[in-house]
């Protein structure tokens, strides 16, 4: 098939409907409306009429004066990754088949992207606004959201409470679930790997809570965190090298992610080394499992399609004034691979 | 910080900006559309007023007098896939600096869901749609398209041209590319495992072409397709087994994607079998090779950001009447791991 779409052609408007059936456009805009009287006859005509010419109702102009929307606004770090790519599709499994759409923002974790985003985004009337927690939202933010009419819901982080509701793990309970494994297996060289946990306050809050149960249990830590590497495998493995090499009585690594974690045990074997014996590695996130051929990570799994599909839910409630309490924390479950 | 979001105001109108800057409804509304005469001391009381109030302009409804809007349709499978996601995220790198927003809808390869979808974002009055290649469009959509004003262009499959532009690789240059790998390592007891090729026509091309590749080297294969199989690592490892227990000679296998190749990976070591001594094994996409720890897959690397990018690109030309040619084809790359 060749291209018919080489000439382009303006829109059909209600005008045109009007005309094709053979009616004033007040008579076209009131059955769209559905205000006034119209006959039977009339509508099936005005219908056939916009069948024919294609013509689709604007719903979006149609619903300013009802003061709501269609569109939800999502703003997650990035579209490009495995965790938020599942949250958003349990999202989606919600408000779509509820005649919602979702349009994606991403933040890079950039508090003033986030906030550029947000506002072009509340251009568009959005019937609600899902966040994503972790970036340290600009304080102009929440002056610019305070006056707002639409509900707004944070994912990702339960442990700090700044908006309509919240869906998502307590993040501290992440550090304490990694540390307790740690400890009952008895590992007593103990580091974490980590990378911009100056712009990532779910995962400084993690680390944080790592290292205070630790402490706890008498056992100090050694860390090799990078401000500037993204929070990759590639990352992983270079952190990791960094940290054996000036520490290598370590014998076991908690990881900011599984992906990082994933690039650490690459560049142990790369080295000879073998995980536990060597050196146990402990991930987070269970975004990895489903990839792994011959060696299963340790982690702590959070379910990623759980937290969307609840935002999604939990925001249809606050649209339909029916929500109650301020978060629903979503279970953690440790999984022990051959890793640790 | 406790909520303060428990209590929703209604959004800021055009009336309280008037009021509260003491200027008519219409001196707001002359400010805001730019026509007419305003003096820079009332203006800057209006912006003053409008910062104070939190007002933000309704772009959407102001641009549908200007036919146009900021909102570009993209249809994707599915928002949780490695390829799609970073695919998505080469559309935003483009379109976001442009102030454009995405919109995501998701097909999951059915034609009437993507119907569905694309009529609903329609009523939205997009900038621009971004649809994917593969699934079989309803004629429907077509016709509905053609009444469209908007540019439309198609992601993924450049082997048939049936929009304003198309972006990606040939999907039957991947089949050839890796029939001509292993024709050229001389395994001779080849086989093809997928799933779901009855919906995603793209991936069927890449089949069809590497089965007859083959068959004009004289080489005929066994194929273990399943149509009701998500195309999963779980379900590469499914069909594995399926495959050896009736064609246990076979040598080599080429996998619908990367994931599903992954899952026949973990079957053959599972089974003390190992990559490629007892069975070769070619992927396609390269979105797993950064997961890999020990093994890395042999497959054909696609260009996902880039596909993004350029689509974001063409686009934008597409809206200011640059477009030229009906399509960008991207460069596919053989990656020789360990598993062939």
């Amino acid at each position: 098939m060749t291209s018919s779409f080489g000439t382009r052609k303006r829109n059909t408007t209600q005008a045109d409907v009007a005309k094709h059936a053979g009616v004033s456009i007040m008579t076209v805009s009131r059955a769209l409306s559905g205000s006034g009287n119209i006959s039977p006859d009339t509508k099936e005509r005005i219908n056939n009429s916009m069948e024919e010419l294609g013509y689709v109702y604007n719903t979006v102009a149609g619903s300013l004066r009802n003061q709501s929307s269609s569109m939800v606004a999502v703003v997650i770090p990035s579209v490009n990754d495995l965790v938020f790519g599942e949250i958003l599709s349990g999202v989606n499994s919600v408000l779509r088949p509820k005649g919602y759409f979702t349009t994606i923002g991403e933040s890079f974790f950039d508090p003033e992207e986030e906030f550029k985003v947000i506002k072009s985004m509340l251009a568009m009337q959005p019937a609600g606004i899902i966040l994503t927690g972790g970036i340290h939202h600009k304080p102009e933010l929440f002056d610019l959201l305070k006056k707002r009419s639409c509900p707004i819901l944070q994912m990702w982080d339960t442990d700090n409470l700044n908006f309509d509701y919240h869906v998502g793990p307590s993040q501290r309970e992440v550090g304490q679930i990694v540390a307790d494994h740690l400890i009952e297996k008895k590992y007593e060289y103990i580091a974490y790997i980590g990378a911009e946990l100056s712009i990532d306050g779910c995962a400084d809050q993690r680390f944080q809570s790592f290292r205070s149960r630790l402490s706890e249990a008498g056992i100090s830590i050694e860390t090799e965190v990078d401000e500037n590497l993204p929070r990759q495998p590639e990352s992983g493995k270079i952190l990791t090298e960094r940290l054996l090499a000036r520490s290598p009585h370590v014998n076991a690594i908690h990881y900011l992610n599984d992906p990082m974690a994933l690039g650490g045990l690459s560049y142990l074997f790369d080295k000879g080394l073998s995980a536990p014996k060597d050196v146990a590695v402990v991930g987070f996130n269970g975004s990895t499992q489903k990839f792994s051929i011959r060696t299963r990570l340790t982690t702590v799994d959070v379910p990623k399609y759980e937290i969307g599909k609840v935002s999604g839910e939990k925001l249809l409630a606050l649209l339909n004034d029916e929500g109650e309490g301020q978060f629903y924390r979503s279970e953690l479950r440790l999984i022990v691979g051959d890793t640790s």
